[in-house]
Order: structure tokens, then C-alpha cells, then sequence
């Protein structure tokens, strides 16, 4: 695949001084106009050592306008990234909508070079590679345009450019023993890399491989390619917002299905001595294996999702009761911020993933994508519908991690939460929490219904099924909770 | 100060079985009326080991709603932090308008262990609480509630604590070597105490000291004492925005004093061919210095500020062409997101301070608050007054972390400004720089020339200087802008 990069491509200083100009005003023309578009540019250069990676970026930087560019070079990560699923950072550093972002090191890097020195075998690559194309389908649904260049050089190649590096005092500082050990792994890297680009070149998302033997010929090609995809991408978004074409995707559950909820036994009771006891017990024991867990450095996510009034903030106070207020966070989710808007939806909910031994709750979260999005029409269809799989990929990515992830449904039905709603308006610092809105979506009772079902079905995996909880009496429904918290606590903590 | 909490204070069970309920609404409405309030609370959680911070903490935690809450605890910086000065991490974690941030280890805990261990003396001490009324004083003008509380404990107290804790097998593994070595120290700790809570009780953040013998009567006092100030800034606040007082501020410039500007002799030129060879000569240096720089883990922040067209722009890139773009951030500075709006207005300049060895350039900066902001009048008269301290304390903080600062004005005249207007009109990719706002603000170019000679009056200092640059003719300006640069990283490196 390398063939057509080693027939050593080079640009005479006549050609290159009157193409850089031209191509530097179409860059600078295209990047202004991405400015006003609804998607994000994330260019991904990686490649050969001594390919000239560098030179590139910095070309790339003088000829548009860095002001609306961010470039990142991740090298060995931070603590903080550390103790966060390895996506983690790459998330943090996604460019809003209108800009670009280049990245030297992506998430190729650490797969690739860890293949290369055996640390992970042939079948570990596979799953790296295909969580990376779930990352980058992710986006590109989303609209992000992904640019991705392989600078690529020659054995002999490398070897002459380290040669000279070398012997130029001015230079030499640059050549390390890494490069020298890497220059012996040439043949090694190059097989892995094959590999890796065959695998994660997709026709959303292809790789651009370019001769690097020459910085005037690879400068210009990656950013001849560069401004022609991104104006290939601002005429399709133009295209596709005009025609705003409508596709009718299969539906998982058919009319007349099983209603999961209508399973539940909503006259589930527990009496207050009982509950007194019992809640005393659990938060006790959930002191004492939250604590654990801290020292462990283990992390918990909790997810919070249910009927308007169902009881979710109630439950979670009976759980935070328990643990050290140092060592949790709750998370309320209602409309996005103007940052979150400017990135894909998941973003949002990624800045908050704890870090090692700290629990985040979610009060509402990543479901509203397939709930009140969905119900209310402020996703398309097919936003909502493919992201059943993103949200099980990102789950994946956390307990991948190692991190715990219980997820709640708590459920009451249509009188319960009119009669809750009434009582509310009687105290007064509840009255806040019932608004016309309530009142709405509860005449919607019948679509959420629809959604909850479908997304019980489409997103209860081994590792991270919905716990559906019988809401009706907020007592039975709390000890529920916090019982099954304290057993999955336990189980993976090996208690 | 402390004899008061020292009266082993106690509240029967039964009374705070009475007392418990009735503050628990109380602050559950006044947090519910925060969160339509443009301030946000800061709560500070100090005192004695043993005092059970912890414990008023969590029944705080659980009083409130926990979801406009965040609990922070300041152990260790991590590596991200400790790059950066040491406020950042408090900055980064400040909570946003309407929301409670509780501190456990706040920017207190720092300074007084290091004195009690005698790694500064009293004069670095005293340094560092001016500092920190500084922030204080920073925050509370701009509206932000900061509750500062103490739980003080007698030695024997603590003894008697330690030993419980020590004794029963459930706790014993809460007492560590540390709190015993700490006990041994108490008597210098109260001593390093008192001398910070006198010098750091404000009329605006006073500190409240609880005694911390008797859990009930500690968590009352302080849940009390919230709520009273909470209640008390809502009503306050309200208060101004009803009367909106005007208060006249003296003006440190006075009509007819010499204006800066006026002394820069903008008739400076460069021929081409110098321009040239001086280019390139400082950029290769720049390039060195840079890499040597990075190598060194010295940061730069460079501060960009200048009329409307005076080449801001080109003279960044001449600097950044010299520059790895892997070791730099541009950060164009216009109207600030949602989530910056409700911070303080330095919030989102902290958010991009950069990580050791890196370089930041701000195209516009935290000076549009006493430039565009008050000239539009979108900062009040109050705001942008007391911002020129705000902003001396700020870069301060920056410089006394070993970062270096440079600060750049890019003067031209009114004539050369139009003369570029209707250029950059010709230009296809830099029309869009120039819109009718370009045009508003050239009319009140009076105004701005006012702000811009009280500005460079009362913000050049020492350390960070105002470099007033003449940017009639392009070249002799960016040639001036990386020889200085060139020259002050010379000296910070010590090359």
C-alpha cells in the first residue's frame, strides 16, 4: 500500500512558490467560511519518524489562521487523563463546530506502537481498531469531517535524513536512541501500520498517504486535500440541509409488543418500620464499601432516569446519606450549554467522568438523547436512532475502564405521578419542581412509553443492564436501589 | 479568638431533632432562590483535625439539594495543577452564578501547614494572605457570597477524639501517624491559626468559629449561618439592582495630561530588504529559544491589544511561523460563551493559562474590560475601576509562577486605519474582517484613546510592562515585536 508514497515525489522551488500562494487563499478562504458551519474539522497526522510531521503542521498553521485552529500533541498522558477511559482526552480536546483541530499523535499512536513492541497480539489490535472506528463514525454521523494523512518515507530514506540530522550540530540534539531503536523496527512498524490503515480506511474516513521525501510535495498535498475535503463537506451539509431528506428507519418494537414496564409490580410496599431498618442497614454497609472503593480507586457511575416525579432525587439523597460528600458529585442535566450545543452530544456527559475512586451521579442523562429528544423531536430520527450504539460503545469504554455503571429506570404509573404532582404544590420549597411543563409531557405519557421500551431493549447489556425500579412506594423503591448498589459495589470489589 | 469555642457548646437531641427540620426547608428555599440569582456561594469548610469538617459536610450535603452543589476536596494538585499557578485550580473549580461550591481544603490549607512546618517564615506568610484577600476581595466584588467557617476544637478534645476513633476497630483506620504528629503540633498550629483567621476576617468574609465538640450543635450553627447569608446577599443584591446606585470614581488621567500614544513616532519604516533579513534572522533565533524554552519548561504568555486593523493578526504569525505548532495556542477573544458569562469576567482567560513549557497567545485579552467594555459601556463604571488592580494581582500571579508575559499595544493612526479598511475590502478572504462595526468604533476613537492611555498608566508594572508598539508601517512593527520577544526570552532563560 506504500508502493505509490515511494516513488519519491518532489516539487521544483518554482512550482512550489507560485502553488503555496494560491493554495494558502483557498485555505484561508474555506477555513472562513467553516467558521459559519455546523460541524467541526479534526485532522489527524501521524506517519513514519523523520517523515516530517512537524513541518507539515507548522506549514498548515502558517498558511490558515491559528487562531482558529487548535493543535495538539498528546504525548504520554496527564495524571487526570490517566485515571479516565483512554478516549477520555481525546474527547476533552474535540474542536466546537467551525474550527479545526490537528492532532499530531492520535488515538492510533498508542495501539499501533504498543502492537509493535508485542504488548498487545493481533487479536487486541482488532478490538482497538474497531473501537476506533466506532469513535470516528460517531462523529462523522454527527458531521465532524475527519481528515487523516500517513506521512510516509523510505527505509533508506529514514535512515539518510537520521544520517544528517545527526551529523549537523545545529541538529543533532533532535536524533534520539528512540529513533535509532525505531529505525531497527522499520520493517515491523511499516507491517503494523499496513494493517492499521487498511482496517480503519473507510469511505467516510480515508487515509491520505503521502510521500514525505519532499516537504514542498507533501506540505502541498496534504493541504491541497485538506481544502478540497473541507469544501466537499461545507457543499454536502448545504446540500443535505436544503433537501432535509427524510429516511424512514426499521423500528425494533412492533405495535401490540410486550410492555416492559407493564411487567413491573407497581403494589410493591415496604412498611416504615421495615424501611427504617433496612435503610439504616444498606447506608451503613454503603459507607463502608464507598470507602473501600475510594481507597481501591475505583469509580461509579450512577444514571438517574424515570417519570417527572418518579422519586430520583429522593433516592439519590438516600445514597449520597451514605457516602463522603468529598468523594461524589451530582450531576443535574437539563438544556445544554452553548459549548455543549457547539459539540457532538455524548461531550457533555464525557467532562464529567470522575476520576479514579470518585462516584458521579447523572441525574437525567445521556437517555434524554432517546427519550425527551426523541419524543419532542429536537433529535432527527436518525440522531436518535444510531445512537443506541454510541451510547453502548461509550458505556463499553467505561466499564472497559474499570469503571461501575448501574443504571436506573424508576417507574410509577399515570395516577401515582398526578397525585405526587398535586402534593408537591402544596410545600413550598417543592413548588419549583412542577411546572407546565409537567403537565405536557404527561400527556405524552403514551410516546415516552414507546421510547422507554425501545431503549430498555436496545441498550441492557451484560455489563450495564437497567435496573427497572417499582416506583409507587418511594420507600421500596429507595431500599431497591440502594440494596443493588451495595451488592454491585461488592461484586466488584471483590467483598 | 478561640475561647469562645471552647465552652464545649452542645444541643440536646431533642432540640435538634426540633432545630433540624425547620433549617432544612429554610436552606432548601434559599438555595431554590439562588438558582435564579446572578451570584454564585463559595463555602469554606477549615479547622482543627478532628473538628468533624467532615461530618458538617455531609449533613450539608444532605440538608441541601446535592445537585447545585459541588463539593470540592483540594488533597494533592495533580500534575495539570501543579504547571500551573497555584490559584488555578481553584479557579478552574469556582462554582457558576446560582450554585453552591463547598471547599475542603481551600486556599487556606497551603500557607498555614507550610508555616507551621516552618518552610516560610512570617513574611511569605503574611504574602500569601494579602494574596488571598486579594481573590477574595476579587470574587466578592463581583458579587460572589463567601462563607468562611472554622471548627475549632480544644487539644484535649482532640486528644480524647483521636484516642475514640483509635479504640474502636470500625475507625481505628482513620487515625494515621500524621493526625498524631498533628496533635503534637497543636499548639503551633493555633498559634499559625489565629495569626490567619485575624489577618483574613474581612468585613465582606468574616470567619465564623464553631465549636466542633458536639456534631449537632457545629452542624446548626453553621447550616445557620448559611442560610442568615445567603438570605441576607439575596436581599442585598436585589437591593442594588433596585436603586442602582451610580457611583463617580476619581479618573487618574486628567484633560489635557500627555497622551502616550502621542509620543510614538509612527513615521518608523523598514525597508524590505531589512525586513527581510531581520525576519529571518529572529525567527531562526526565535525558533531556538523557543525549543529551549519548552525544553526548560518556561511558559509565555504573549497579550496581543491594538486598534482595529493595526496587524494583531500578521504579527502573530510571524511569531508562530517560528514556533512548533505543537507548543502553542492561539486564543481569539470575542464575546464570551454562557458558561464563561457566568463566571468572573478573568474566568475565561484562567481556563487557557498553558500547561509548563507551553506558549499562549491571547489576540485580544482580559484588557477589553477597561477597553471595549467600557467604552460601550457593557462593564459599569465600578467594574472596569477596580479591574486594573484585579488585572496587576492577576499577571502577578502569572510572573511570580516563572511564566513570562509580554503585553503588546499596536498603535496606528486614524488615517493608516481607513486607509487598511478599504484595503482588506479588496482582499476576498479578509472581507469578512471588516463589517460596520469596524466603522462604529472608529467613531469613537477618542474614547478609546482615553482608556487606552489609563490603561497603560495604570497597568504597566515592573514585571509586565506595557510595549507600546508603531504599527504604521507593517514591517518595522513585527520586526520590533520578535526582537523584543527574542530579547526577553534571552534574558528569562538566562542565555
Amino acid at each position: 500500500m506504500f508502493e505509490i508514497a515511494e516513488l519519491g515525489h518532489t516539487v521544483s522551488k518554482t512550482d512550489y512558490n507560485e502553488q503555496a500562494p494560491v493554495l494558502r487563499t483557498q485555505l484561508l478562504t474555506v477555513q472562513q467560511q467553516l467558521k459559519s458551519c455546523d460541524f467541526p474539522v479534526i485532522i489527524l497526522i501521524s506517519g513514519v519518524d523523520g517523515g516530517g510531521k512537524g513541518e507539515v503542521i507548522n506549514l498548515l498553521n502558517e498558511w490558515m489562521d491559528p487562531r482558529y485552529i487548535r493543535t495538539f500533541a498528546f504525548a504520554a498522558p496527564s495524571d487526570e487523563e490517566k485515571e479516565r477511559p483512554k478516549f477520555w482526552r481525546f474527547w476533552r480536546t474535540l474542536p466546537p463546530k467551525g474550527l479545526i483541530g490537528i492532532n499530531v499523535g492520535s488515538w492510533y499512536s498508542d495501539p499501533l506502537s504498543r502492537r509493535v513492541y508485542g504488548t498487545i497480539d493481533d487479536n487486541a489490535l482488532q478490538i482497538e481498531l474497531m473501537q476506533i472506528r466506532q469513535l470516528e463514525k460517531l462523529l462523522i454521523d454527527d458531521g465532524t469531517l475527519i481528515i487523516k494523512c500517513w506521512l510516509h518515507l523510505k527505509k533508506d530514506e529514514q535512515k539518510k535524513r537520521l544520517k544528517a540530522l545527526e551529523k549537523d550540530p545545529e541538529t543533532s540534539w533532535q536524533v534520539t536512541e528512540r529513533d535509532k531503536k525505531h529505525l531497527k523496527m522499520y520493517d515491523d512498524f511499516l507491517t503494523v501500520a499496513e494493517r492499521v490503515l487498511t482496517d480503519t480506511s473507510t469511505g467516510d474516513a480515508p487515509w491520505l498517504i503521502v510521500d514525505g521525501s519532499d516537504i514542498h510535495y507533501s506540505s502541498l498535498t496534504v493541504g491541497k486535500h485538506i481544502f478540497n475535503r473541507i469544501q466537499k463537506q461545507i457543499a454536502k451539509r448545504t446540500a443535505e440541509q436544503a433537501s432535509k431528506v427524510r429516511i424512514e428507519l426499521p423500528h425494533v418494537l412492533q405495535e401490540g409488543q410486550q410492555n416492559v414496564l407493564d411487567s413491573l409490580n407497581l403494589s410493591l410496599v415496604l412498611d416504615k418500620k421495615t424501611y427504617n431498618q433496612e435503610l439504616a442497614f444498606y447506608q451503613g454497609k454503603l459507607n463502608k464499601l464507598a470507602r473501600l472503593a475510594h481507597e481501591q480507586q475505583r469509580s461509579t457511575i450512577l444514571v438517574f432516569e424515570g417519570w417527572d416525579a418518579a422519586g430520583k432525587g429522593g433516592a439519590i439523597r438516600r445514597l449520597t446519606h451514605a457516602v463522603d460528600a468529598r468523594a461524589y458529585q451530582v450531576i443535574p442535566i437539563a438544556a445544554p450549554t452553548d459549548e455543549e450545543k457547539q459539540h457532538h452530544y455524548l461531550w457533555r456527559f464525557w467532562r464529567h467522568i470522575p476520576r479514579a475512586g470518585f462516584l458521579t451521579i447523572y441525574d437525567r442523562s445521556w437517555y434524554g438523547r432517546v427519550l425527551v429528544e426523541r419524543v419532542e423531536g429536537y433529535a432527527s430520527e436518525q440522531e436518535w436512532q444510531r445512537s443506541y450504539s454510541e451510547i453502548v460503545n461509550f458505556e463499553e469504554s467505561l466499564t472497559a475502564h474499570g469503571i461501575l455503571v448501574l443504571k436506573f429506570w424508576l417507574h410509577i404509573d399515570k395516577d401515582e405521578q398526578l397525585a405526587r404532582f398535586k402534593a408537591r404544590e402544596q410545600i413550598p420549597y417543592k413548588q419549583y419542581k412542577i411546572t407546565e411543563e409537567d403537565y405536557r409531557n404527561r400527556e405524552k405519557w403514551d410516546d415516552y412509553q414507546l421510547a422507554v421500551n425501545e431503549m430498555v431493549t436496545r441498550t441492557s447489556t451484560q455489563n450495564t443492564p437497567w435496573i427497572l425500579v417499582e416506583g409507587n412506594d418511594k420507600k421500596y423503591a429507595r431500599i431497591k436501589i440502594i440494596k443493588l448498589f451495595c451488592e454491585r459495589l461488592e461484586k466488584a470489589l471483590n467483598v
